[in-house]
């Protein structure tokens, strides 16, 4: 399941040139019985079985044994985790060493939460498994650790790193089914381009994503462009 | 990179048992080129490459031509678009066909997103590619088909389905390291444990996402365990 997702692209040659290194353990290995099974019924009833707390357990001691680092992380994929965002990929992309608990089953034992450092959730929406949502994090993670992507800028000036959308962008041909290219890009003035750039990306998150502007502290510069969009839109 | 996550497990189960068809298609094969390239550096200058706008064009033509219903969404997978939430699943599991659009790329060239009936974010965080993005949305989505699931009933009773986190739930050993089930799950009262898990579900949201709590409306029963949390905090 992991080995097309990581082995390819980005994260597929981050490996390949030591940058990270991924391992993949299974808690069957751990299971205390001979049918390897991990999960049971829930105390109490209801539907769905559960991951018990013995394989986890004794998967995460094992990790331990092999790799006695202190600055490691122990994340728990779970939907009722903290939402996963850009500053969270940040932090990780500074731990030396992250171990994800993938569930792949109705819910987990309780039990389990009490021996992780951090529960995680991808997003408000329930996936069938932990795996790619520890895939997803991995990946937002990894792009962000030296030298692994091509460029070192673009890490930076993406939406979400900046606090900000992306503005448009636009390439060749520079019309395309009546479809045009603004004047701004194709005039060489870097200054006039910027403020463009800058305002646009203004404007799509005021529009879409209102949300993110109260999370940032905007410059005068940015205060004045937000008001000429709003003065623009409402006129 | 599709092959290993939407092959295995309960996605797999859903394209064998013909629930679900899932069919890959690749920009390149659009090209207009002999390098088969389908990005360009923007206009006005920035880090990265562009996705194209013709071999994006181009494909969803094909597509159209092969897959003409009117029933159909066209999803851009953008860190800029929309945050896909469990509603956003709901709403596509309705639908006869959907069409992600993965970049692979610095950004998409504006004039893509004229071509799409959706522009969707997986979550506040930056992706090497829309390729995860789009196989979790591809399982958020498929699970809730019916008969996908084992247990009709599981799709239902999640975190973020019914608008609260679930509640602490617990499997054998009753014991493990100290750590012991509450006794009121172990005593057989369907009536005591439907309440101390409604209680402890509203216990969990009202801690860790107070923000999903706004969204619900809830029940006399519900406001008043509300209640009862927030004295038993204080005190």
């Amino acid at each position: 399941m992991f080995e097309g997702p990581m082995g390819e692209s980005i994260i597929g040659k981050a490996q390949e040139r030591g940058l990270v290194d991924l391992h993949i353990s299974n808690f069957r290995d751990f299971s205390d019985n001979k049918h390897q099974n991990v999960d049971d019924y829930p105390y109490g009833g209801g539907a769905g079985m559960l991951l018990k707390v013995q394989p986890v357990y004794d998967n995460l001691q094992k990790i331990e044994e092999a790799s006695p680092t202190t600055n490691k992380r122990l994340i728990l994929l779970d939907p009722a985790g903290k939402p996963f965002d850009q500053k969270m990929a940040e932090e990780f992309s500074e731990e030396e060493h992250l171990v994800f608990i993938c569930g792949h089953y109705e819910g987990y034992d309780e039990r389990i939460r009490s021996l992780v450092t951090d529960e995680v959730s991808l997003g408000d929406y329930v996936l069938t498994g932990g795996e790619l949502g520890a895939m997803v994090m991995i990946d937002a993670t990894v792009r962000l650790l030296p030298d692994v992507l091509g460029n070192n800028a673009s890490a930076q000036t993406d939406s979400h790193s900046t606090g900000l959308l992306e503005h448009p962008q636009y390439t060749r041909p520079a019309v395309f089914n009546e479809m045009e290219v603004p004047a701004v890009l194709m005039n060489g003035n870097h200054q006039l381009i910027a403020q463009w750039q800058l305002k646009e990306s203004l404007r799509r998150t005021y529009l879409r994503r209102p949300d993110m502007l109260e999370k940032i502290s905007l410059t005068p510069e940015m205060k004045q462009l937000l008001n000429e969009i709003k003065r623009e839109i409402s006129s």
